[in-house]
């Protein structure tokens, strides 16, 4: 815990007036995860930070893609997912609730995600936000995409240059999701998330923070996890993100996008292959 | 492809009769998915097997778990998702639409999921049929819970003794999901599918049938697709599982949930960790 140190309240200061949209996905505000998302708004407003919050449960956010989704397509034509969605971001023809969470993106310096652990994954309101939310041509489809070049992606895209921190509970241990736990490593376990959706479309992704075992978490348990996760929004804009490669900086093979030989760390496999060198702690 | 002549006709006729549920998401009945769902279907019943549908899209299905999801719950009281799902399905209380999935599941020797790919996951209406179906009691929370044991689960449970198989279908080159892809290999990918959302209730699950770069597929590709599809079909009862480990068979520490030193694979490390020794291939 003594890492909040190294940032001073000076330093802390100087990088006041950052913008923040948090997401939150759980139906119930006195919950844990509610708790969390109250304790990471008021934190950051006290910092001078602006917060947005988009609870989605609260919005009735609509989780899934459909042809309402392109109000302005050929009815009678075959939806096709990718294109009709294209052709709605192009026309600028999303609906108005999608627009309005991509002007959100848009204005965030960074992306929170505020979330339960469901069946190893998000949500399904969550995976129903990005689902629509990110367009082809907004989060991906973005950049040339052929035998030369796989689209700007994978820390390049609309997204670059922004901060993205998933915070998250699970019922279970922590050991559970230890590197030889039952259920399997957590930074593994979350990297369709961190890696796939956020680092994706250009995000930075910071290491996750994750409670564990949250029907134990009583009062005492609660004031410390909360002094842990303000330390960790003390940082979102010091701390070093996960070291994910660039897809387009020479570490992959074009077109088949597999990384070039001898480039991993020794004795990384699957996932970990795409942390480079540089990496910094994958997790807290 | 020549594998299929292991199983003979008259093997495949002696296995007539079994239940089949395919749960199918996607918008477009016109899609790929909508066509390899109807092929899947068409082929299990020339064979003599009985078949139920579950189209998501079709149904409407309601993706969010909220407080509506129980309705004989105090309505002053907090949502607790575990206890009031607990209450609901202990006392039959759940609703129309999560039992009848319930019933399908009960009923069904196998469970085929049929989905495209969306950000490395589920689409969000599929995420919401097991958020919902998923009650406490029903796939989680059975057998004791303690120290001592931490639930039946992980091969155990109400499921068990069924099998299952995903159906994706992918946008991407099948080398984007190798061993050294930029997405990550494949079956890490599905790990918390098949491993975190199958075995865990039960099922014995198959290696993932998996369509690359769904954008190229025309009509011979598809009638290539279908045929090798057709026979994994025949094999859905002779095929080897996935050998992931059963939780309660002593291959880990207790409570800890992990695994005993010395019984990994050589080389294998995160998810690869929880198939054992017996493994055939975890994937096609």
């Amino acid at each position: 815990m003594n890492t909040v140190s190294a940032t001073s309240e000076s330093a802390v200061a100087a990088i006041a007036g950052k913008r923040v949209l948090i997401v939150y996905a759980h139906p119930e505000p006195e919950s844990l995860n509610g708790a969390l998302k109250d304790a990471m708004r008021e934190h950051l407003l006290a910092r001078g930070h602006q917060v947005e919050v988009s609870d989605l449960y609260a919005m009735q956010w609509k989780a899934g893609v459909d042809a309402a989704d392109f109000p302005q397509r050929d009815p009678a034509a075959k939806l096709v997912v990718p294109v009709d969605s294209r052709r709605a971001f192009d026309g600028d023809a999303l609906t108005a609730d999608v627009r309005a969470e991509q002007d959100k993106l848009r204005w965030a310096d960074a992306l929170i995600l505020q979330f339960p652990l469901w069946w190893f994954s998000m949500p399904a309101i969550l995976k129903g936000w990005f689902d629509r939310v990110y367009a082809y041509g907004f989060a991906y489809g973005v950049g040339e995409h052929s035998d030369r070049h796989w689209g700007d992606r994978y820390g390049e895209g609309r997204l670059a240059g922004k901060r993205a921190l998933v915070s998250v509970t699970a019922g279970g241990w922590q050991e559970h999701y230890s590197p030889r736990g039952i259920n399997g490593p957590i930074e593994d376990m979350l990297f369709p998330i961190n890696h796939g959706v956020l680092h994706y479309p250009g995000f930075d992704v910071l290491p996750s923070f994750v409670v564990y075992r949250t029907g134990k978490v009583d009062g005492p348990a609660f004031a410390a996890i909360r002094e842990r996760l303000g330390e960790r929004l003390d940082r979102l804009w010091t701390d070093a993100p996960i070291a994910y490669r660039r897809q387009n900086a020479g570490d992959y093979e074009v077109p088949a996008l597999t990384l070039r030989p001898g480039l991993e760390r020794p004795g990384t496999h699957g996932f970990a292959l795409h942390v480079g060198d540089s990496a910094g702690a994958v997790f807290e």
